[in-house]
């Protein structure tokens, strides 16, 4: 049977269970149509519902599942691959609303909270407890939920992890409205298939998440940002591995070329602490006090002026720390506003390739005349790749963004890379990741997909 | 089609693919019909296979799943669940001969081997190189297929995590003999299912183990241990949540009771270094030097007198720390051969409920009137309770073991505990599983079993 479109008493029964968070037709704000990367189109679901509590969710569910109607769940709308959009219309499902942290456990280190709770809200809920929630996803407006469901990774993930090693549980609702609860408190577990680890990263084909318990750490009390500006790229990026393996722990490794420096300067209308040079690491790390993080310090700055850095410049203070970790943040931002529109490759490939795989991607920037920037997670191999349009008229653009992104995929999978390290597989990215899978693989996920959502109503169009 | 038991035919077959490595009827050693768990039963399997390859893991499945023959995959057999046990007849395929270390990638920190390397020789091909592989399961004899296979934990996994987070790749055989590549070197994954963590923890019931890449990290330089005697259990278990929060960032947290260490100094003929106490935490810290380590062994002593600890024994010499951790590492084998049988539990419970969980057991055992003993990852909730058989006749103590074990899975249900948090389900904890877990949890997993081995013949009568 067929997905089928909104009627009228599929409308009213929504109004009537969910009143006044029922938007359809001129009442859906275009923000719902699409997500951060406008790119890959704008997409009106037949009504958005945004719901209040896991039984909301729930009886949604159950009612599309019965009638066949589509339901793509959301968060903040901010993914960059079109994973929130309703891409073959029915309801988009938004946990906007679910915004409260429901338990901070201080002894069991965890926290529980609703999906919609933005990632840059939920430290206050850790203030004074001595806690910290360690994955740093550069979108800081994105909610848990969806961190969860794409399985985030950010900058903090070199010495952390990412989103996925710190859910310890959640509530999930099916296809069918059942609500399952998955994990718990406890940090160990080998009891039967991981549906948690299934869950994380399914970008909302599988269930909608509405409720989260994440793994907490004490903070670390004190932590230091060297800046390392080298004279070339190569130099830069062939640093990496000799900083990671020297046992400083490093919390994070940027790289950073002066092109997207100096796009960011003139985003921010401030100047960044160095112009010496033409690529950059950001090397932060974090520790029990300045004092205990010092031999990691001299080790470091030892190390990196061994192989080739011009300088080591430490920001210890906050706002030394903010100039420069500010800019980083506002790449992205400030990428996109240089150019008339983009596309984006989120490629991670293993880390003794990176050098390899932006020296590839500046070629084939070349090879297609287009401007190519990049910057990214040295320490964990995952390289945003930015394609930007500048003076190009329509089909040159869509031309040289298709045969640029085909080569970026292209050389990612040679080098034994994967098609996303932290952005997810949305509509956008489907091609690539059956090219580099295979059908074998993707058959697998499809037969998983049936098993949980056997009328595939849930997020159709996405992931595979 | 119900399952096949082998035939001539077949024999001929397999010893013509796999000469000198089949092994059936008088010619299957009793080892191969058990696993650790002797109390779980013996089985004889139609014929035990020893692959030398991925090629001939592919060529048996294959062949069996043509034919609907089970095939239970094995490594060592040190499960304690009965994982690796032919319940169902059929082939047992051994990776036990697969024993080589591919490749040690330095720049990127991996290792690539097969399945059958054991836990105690991996560290070998790791020497010089600055790196090392965290997870510690205390039975060193294991392979590491099996450990990735039951994701097992071990001691350090408060610091470092367990073995699920160091797997990055690995290729499996799927129950038709598809090879499938997973993962691969890259640290950072959102591309679709995690197909990876799926097979991670899934006991052989998805698809054979051929070979393995894992996650390495440099080897920490120094580590101190601190054994801390507390009067009572109580005082002891209630230390941990405070000792986990400090910030000293503890490597492993485990505890012992008097009991127990007896059994030890008995099975080692070794006197263990303190007998003061009722009571045992024993902490390891890891760091970049001794000196690096002062601040948290003194932060550490500080709190664990507070918290009641009545002294703080150091244990900064090999000689030190061989002693006390050769006492931990024999406890299993202690309590084995202080009663003719035992029927263990691995329940993980969040932290904050450890000393009640172990208060329980006790109660547990003394209204059944059997000797409970019990130890564990106390850093992560992580308990193993030992039922043992002293002067009983088989019918009260099949009785009594039954009712300590329904008791125990009962108690850490009611606390948000899961049935295992290292060991796996195996075929002797499956009713436990689907009390925990419920019908529609074991429905989704039945139904994944059913994607990746429709006919069934990947270890059946495990886990689901």
């Amino acid at each position: 049977m067929a997905l089928q479109r909104l009627n009228a008493e599929d409308l009213a029964f929504f109004e009537q269970r969910m009143p006044g968070r029922v938007f359809s037709g001129a009442a859906i704000s275009t923000d719902h149509m699409h997500d951060e990367m406008t790119e890959y189109g704008s997409f009106a679901p037949d009504a958005v519902l945004l719901a209040e509590s896991a039984e909301e969710i729930c009886a949604v569910l159950r009612y599309c599942n019965e009638r066949r109607i589509a339901v793509t769940p959301r968060g903040a709308g901010t993914g960059l691959c079109g994973g929130c959009v309703a891409v073959q219309g029915g309801v988009v499902l938004g946990t906007e609303r679910m915004k409260r942290v429901l338990e901070v456990d201080v002894r069991n280190m965890t926290a529980t909270l609703e999906p919609g709770v933005l990632l840059m809200e939920f430290p206050k809920s850790l203030e004074g407890t001595g806690l910290f929630y360690p994955p740093d996803p550069g979108e800081k407006t994105a909610t848990m939920g969806g961190n969860v469901m794409t399985n985030a990774g950010g900058m903090r993930a070199v010495r952390y992890g990412v989103t996925r090693d710190y859910v310890l549980g959640m509530d999930v609702a099916l296809a069918d409205g059942t609500l399952l609860s998955l994990g718990g408190k406890n940090v160990k577990n080998s009891s039967g298939y991981s549906l948690l680890d299934l869950m994380i990263g399914s970008e909302g084909t599988l269930g909608v998440l509405t409720r989260l318990t994440v793994k907490l750490i004490p903070e670390p009390k004190a932590n230091v940002s060297l800046l390392l500006p080298f004279d070339d790229l190569d130099a830069c990026i062939s640093a990496v591995p000799e900083i990671l393996a020297c046992g400083c722990e490093p919390t994070a490794v940027e790289f950073m070329e002066r092109e997207v420096i100096a796009c960011a300067e003139r985003y921010l209308g401030k100047r960044f602490p160095d112009a010496s040079a033409d690529a950059y690491l950001l090397v932060r790390l974090d520790g029990s006090s300045l004092q205990a993080l010092e031999p990691s310090m001299a080790a470091l700055t030892d190390l990196a002026l061994r192989l080739g850095a011009r300088d080591v410049l430490l920001a210890d203070t906050d706002e030394r720390k903010e100039s420069i970790w500010n800019a980083r943040g506002a790449f992205l931002e400030a990428i996109k506003g240089s150019c008339a529109t983009m596309d984006e490759c989120d490629v991670v490939v293993p880390r003794d390739r990176i050098a390899d795989f932006v020296r590839r991607s500046a070629e084939i920037g070349r090879a297609e005349s287009v401007r190519v920037c990049s910057f990214g997670h040295a320490g964990d191999g995952n390289l945003h790749i930015y394609v930007c349009r500048d003076a190009m008229d329509d089909a040159a653009w869509k031309r040289a963004v298709r045969a640029v992104m085909d080569a970026l995929y292209d050389a990612a999978h040679a080098m034994g890379g994967a098609v996303s390290g932290e952005h997810g597989i949305g509509h956008a990215k489907r091609g690539y990741l059956r090219q580099s899978l295979g059908d074998r693989q993707l058959d697998l996920m499809r037969g998983i997909k049936r098993v949980f959502d056997p009328n595939g109503i849930l997020n159709p169009g996405k992931v595979i």
